[in-house]
């Protein structure tokens, strides 16, 4: 009798696709990644991920009779009932790809789709920064920003699986752009947020003469990304700190909000935190203390996810897991 | 052999008490109401709930061994495992009275202790405007603003049963005062921030010159409440029609922040929110649909509370069924 016990995740971003096969997550028996080149289309990076599939089942002398589930880990939009990936933005030419049919019908097994965020959330719950908890926010905090709910236990997806779509909400009328809107929480906090908020800053800088290293990522044409802004601060650098600091103060502001509303007994952080770490997660801490209540502020923890790289890779077998 | 079938419900309000008992909710057996007088502390009123509750029996010809449970409904904070009422706002003189301790030792049987947005949000989800929700939000818009949250068919309590604490989110950095803090929710958008606002509206009414029904109200040294507002705008008061359009944006305002975190089905608005109707909603929804993500918006309906007067009887015989 053919055992079926390998699990595929497949984890689909802007920048690069990883495919992984695992028998027991979140460790993994095989990994291929490739450059997900989205100017290309969905086609290329669909045939890719087949491929990888395929090539790892036969380096272990398998097909893919032995394969119990496949997951797939995606930015959102998407349906995930039907499995379909609908424009993400960082994906914005993959347009309807019904990447559910797509994988079933090559590999004749069922597959999970789930958005990153959401994924993340069941990855740090289950093997990371979460293990343990019953109520839990977990945020990606990069290019965008968002948030994967665990209430009781179970990841709460909302009526449409949109649930958890804070880097939407609206902190001021006017502000850095995120999310379509001016001002809104991932106009401000999200890596993309800081970096429009790091030009402003280095732009006002030049003209009152004060040095920052981050001119010099302005004189090269280059965008400033929130690395740049992690180096430079890690190098003393005064106008990179004062923009994590502030950062900061406003993510604290945006978790006040998540701690009165679900009084969560951890906030789980991924992305630009784990890089920036206390730096910028203390000013936020103290944002929580001030403006949230007091008994859901003293419950609750903030920290940086745990899984590091690997997340996207956890996240996906975990998707394959049914999450 | 002795049947057990007797639900007892006790909703204590800053105002009245009510006691009732029912063997098949939401319809009601017997209900006595009387003044709940904070003033005196929670004696008195703890006596007259036992009171109540013996004489509804004897009326039946029954007596303690024909109840099942207790369901208590009150404002928080409370300790709902250990069932302590821990000084609410509208009765600050019960000092951690365990409510619950006390009614199972006096009729010996379980006794279950519920604040009254969860308790609200229940009885609204299983016998009112919610019914069929799978995901849902229940916002109590009274002297204070709550909300009871719903997700996947369950009441949803948080790690310190604290959830739903919406009205101490933050709005604005100055404004009127609610839940120990200004520009609040709760001080924008529940009656008695309301009725905030409105003394202010009419003091620059007056200074205008620009005639009010409010006038009156504020000319005979009475506070202006929600009820005040609605009467006068009923009667054409343009004043007061603002007031309550201003209102109703900024509860739009609240309510998109809750779409996009919640994604829910529907939420059923309490109190002012039911005597207003429209008047209030339709400002609200209008911001929904331009704040909030558009679809997570377009599957949210916006609808007042079902129960009307008697939501808070409901609420309590739904704690007695263990919620």
């Amino acid at each position: 009798m053919l055992k079926r016990d390998i699990l595929v995740g497949v984890d689909i971003g802007g920048t690069k696709t990883a495919v992984l096969v695992s028998s027991a997550p979140p460790a993994v028996l095989g990994r291929i990644e490739f450059p997900t080149r989205p100017e290309k289309g969905a086609e290329p990076a669909v045939r890719l991920i087949k491929k990888a599939v395929r090539r790892m089942l036969a380096q272990r002398r398998l097909d893919g009779a032995a394969i119990r589930t496949i997951g797939v880990s995606c930015g959102g939009p998407l349906d995930r009932i039907r499995g379909v990936i609908q424009a993400p933005p960082n994906l914005s030419t993959w347009v309807d790809i019904p990447i559910k049919a797509i994988l079933e019908d090559e590999f004749k097994v069922e597959c999970h789709v789930e958005n990153d965020a959401n994924a993340g959330a069941v990855a740090e719950h289950r093997f990371g920064a979460g293990q343990g908890c019953r109520n839990m926010v977990f945020i990606t905090m990069g290019t965008g920003f968002g948030a994967g709910i665990i209430t009781d236990g179970h990841l709460y997806h909302g009526t449409n699986d949109m649930a958890g779509e804070i880097g939407h909400v609206r902190l001021t009328r006017s502000g850095p752009i995120g999310y379509y809107k001016a001002g809104s929480v991932e106009g401000w906090v999200s890596g993309g947020g800081m970096a429009q908020v790091a030009t402003r800053m280095v732009t006002a800088a030049q003209k009152r003469e004060e040095a920052t290293i981050l001119t010099e990522v302005v004189r090269k044409g280059l965008p400033i990304t929130a690395r740049d802004v992690a180096l430079a601060a890690q190098k003393g650098d005064a106008l990179a700190a004062r923009l994590i600091h502030s950062t900061g103060k406003r993510l604290g502001g945006v978790l006040a909000i998540l701690v009165d509303i679900l009084n969560p007994e951890r906030i789980v952080i991924g992305g630009v935190a784990m890089r920036l770490g206390d730096t910028l997660l203390d000013p936020a801490r103290a944002v929580i203390q001030r403006e949230a209540l007091a008994t859901p502020a003293a419950a609750c923890e903030v920290v940086p996810a745990a899984l590091g790289e690997s997340i996207g890779d956890v996240a996906a077998l975990c998707v394959a897991m049914g999450l």
